[in-house]
C-alpha cells in the first residue's frame, strides 16, 4: 500500500515523527504540513519532514489522499471544522490524540464522512516538542490503539490500520470509552500528578525547595516538563476518567496519611509493598520494550 | 587522616558503597560489617567490601576507631542501644539515615557520648538494595548534608566530615529540623506519591491495567519499587514533615480537580505552566551533576 499526498495536520513530535517513519518505510509520495507556527513549519520543510506546508487546514485537505490529526486535543474542533466543507469522500483521516471519546464527538459533530475517520493513539513520546524533535524510530515496537466504531468504513481502516504499522507500531484494537479510562490512570494522572507535585514543593518555602532533589525526584517530575497547553486539553478532553482516577489517587493518599499519623507501621509496609510488587512485576513484563 | 578500624552497621546499598569508596581512598585500614543476613555479609566479605563481619553490636563496636550506622531508620533504637555499654568515649559516630531529627533524639537517648554523633544524609542512592548493589562512586560530587548540634564535639565532626569527603561527597552543613523539611519535600513526598499512585492504578480495574504504560510512568513510578520497609521507617521517623507535606500535595490536587471540574483551561493551564518552568529551572541549575 502507498498513498500518494499525505495532509499531516500539526507537524511537531508525534506529526513530525509518523512522516519520517512514513518516508523512511517508503510508504508516502508526497507530504504537505499544516500548523501555524511559520519557523516550525519552515524548519520541518528543511529538514525533509514534509515537502511543503500551508497555514490553511481547508486548502491542504482538498487535495489529500490521507489526513492525519497531530494537534493539540483543544484544537480537534477548529481542525474539523475546517475539514468540512474540503475534504473528498473516499478520504481515510486518522488522528493521534490522547483521549479517543473526545476525538469521534468531535469527528461526528463537523465531518461530512464521519465513518472515514478512524481514531488512534500512539502510546509513544516524550517530554520535548516541535518537529524538530521528532525521530522516524519514535513509534518503533509501542503500541498504537485504534478504537474504530461499529460503523467505521472497513477500508478506512485498513489504511489507517497499515499506516501505522508502517510508522513500525504494534498496532491493537480498543473500545474508546476503554481506551480513556485505561490511559487517564496509566498517564493522564501521572502527569497530573507531577504537576502538582512540583507546585507543592515550590511553595514549601526556603530559599531554593529544590536544591537537594535528586534522581528520584529528577525521574519522577520529568513529565512536569511536558507541555502545559497540550495536558490542559488532554485533561479538559477525558475530563470524567481523569477526575475518576484523581479521586481514587488521593484516596490512596488519604490512606498512608492516615496511616503515617496513627503510627500503623504495618498499614504502611503493606501499602508500600503492594505497590513496589505491582510496579516491577509490570516492569517485569512490559519494560523491556520502553 | 586514616582510619585503623571501621565499623560499618548495616552493609548495603549504602553501608557498602561507603566502605567501597573509602577503600577506594584508602582512607581506613580494616573495615567490620555488621548485619543480620548471613548471606550479604558473606557476599560483601567475598566482594572485598568489608575484612570480617558479626552479627553482634556491641561486641563490634568495642575496638573500633569510627562507626558508620547505615541500617532503616526503624533499627536505630536498638542498634544505638546494643553500642551504649560497648563503645569507647572518643570513638566518633556517624550514619546515612534520611531523617534527621529522628536520629539525633535516639543517640541522645541511647548513647553515653551523645555528643560524638554526628548525623549525616548522602543524597545518594538507587532503588536497588544490598551489598551486591553497592559501587565506590555513589556519592561523587552528591551533597551530603552534616547536621552537628551546638554541642556536638569538635574532633568527632571534623573526622565524620573528612570521612564523607573522602567518599566524594560534597557536604553542607544545616539544621536537623530544616533539613527534615526539606527533604521531607523533595524526597519522602515523591516517594509516598509514587507507592500511592501505583496502588490507585492497581485498583483501577481492567485484566492488566498497566498494559499501556509507558517510559512516562515507567520514570514516574522508579521510586515505588524502592524498599517498602526502609520508606516505612523514613515516613514514620519524620511523621509531622511528610504529613504537612502531604496535605500540601492534597491541595495541589484538589485545586487541579477543581479546574477540571469546572472547565478552568486557563487555571490549569497557569498551574501546569508554573510546574513546567519551575521544573526546568531546576534542572537547568542542579540537574547537571545527577
Amino acid at each position: 500500500m502507498k498513498i500518494d499526498r499525505l495532509v499531516v495536520i500539526g507537524v511537531g513530535l508525534i506529526g513530525g515523527s509518523v512522516a519520517r517513519a512514513l518516508r523512511r518505510a517508503r510508504w508516502v509520495e508526497h507530504i504537505t504540513g499544516v500548523g501555524r507556527g511559520r519557523e516550525n513549519l519552515d524548519r520541518a520543510r528543511e529538514l525533509g519532514i514534509i515537502d511543503d506546508w500551508t497555514h490553511d487546514v481547508g486548502e491542504a485537505v482538498r487535495t489529500a489522499d490521507m489526513v492525519l490529526i497531530a494537534v493539540p486535543m483543544g484544537a480537534y474542533a477548529s481542525v474539523f471544522a475546517a475539514m468540512a466543507d474540503n475534504i473528498s469522500s473516499h478520504v481515510p483521516v486518522t488522528d493521534a490524540g490522547s483521549t479517543k471519546q473526545h476525538a469521534l464527538r468531535e469527528a461526528r459533530r463537523w465531518l461530512p464522512y464521519p465513518e472515514r475517520f478512524v481514531p488512534a493513539h500512539p502510546i509513544a513520546g516524550t517530554e520535548r516538542s516541535g518537529a524538530e524533535a521528532s525521530f522516524a524510530e519514535l513509534f518503533e515496537d509501542r503500541w498504537c490503539i485504534l478504537t474504530p466504531e461499529a460503523d467505521t468504513d472497513p477500508h478506512a481502516r485498513n489504511v489507517v490500520e497499515a499506516m501505522w504499522r508502517a510508522t513500525g507500531s504494534r498496532v491493537i484494537h480498543m473500545d474508546a470509552a476503554e481506551h480513556d479510562d485505561c490511559l487517564a490512570a496509566v498517564s493522564h494522572l501521572p502527569h497530573v500528578a507531577a504537576y502538582a507535585l512540583v507546585n507543592a514543593v515550590c511553595k514549601s518555602g526556603g530559599a531554593d525547595p529544590f536544591r537537594f532533589a535528586a534522581g528520584g525526584f529528577r525521574d519522577f517530575t520529568r513529565i512536569a516538563s511536558s507541555s502545559p497547553e497540550m495536558w490542559r486539553d488532554i485533561v479538559l478532553a477525558n475530563r470524567d476518567a481523569v477526575l475518576r482516577k484523581l479521586d481514587a489517587f488521593r484516596d490512596e493518599l488519604a490512606s498512608i496519611a492516615h496511616a503515617i499519623e496513627t503510627g500503623d507501621a504495618e498499614g504502611l509496609a503493606q501499602m508500600f509493598a503492594q505497590a513496589k510488587h505491582a510496579r516491577d512485576a509490570w516492569l517485569e513484563t512490559h519494560g523491556g520494550r520502553l
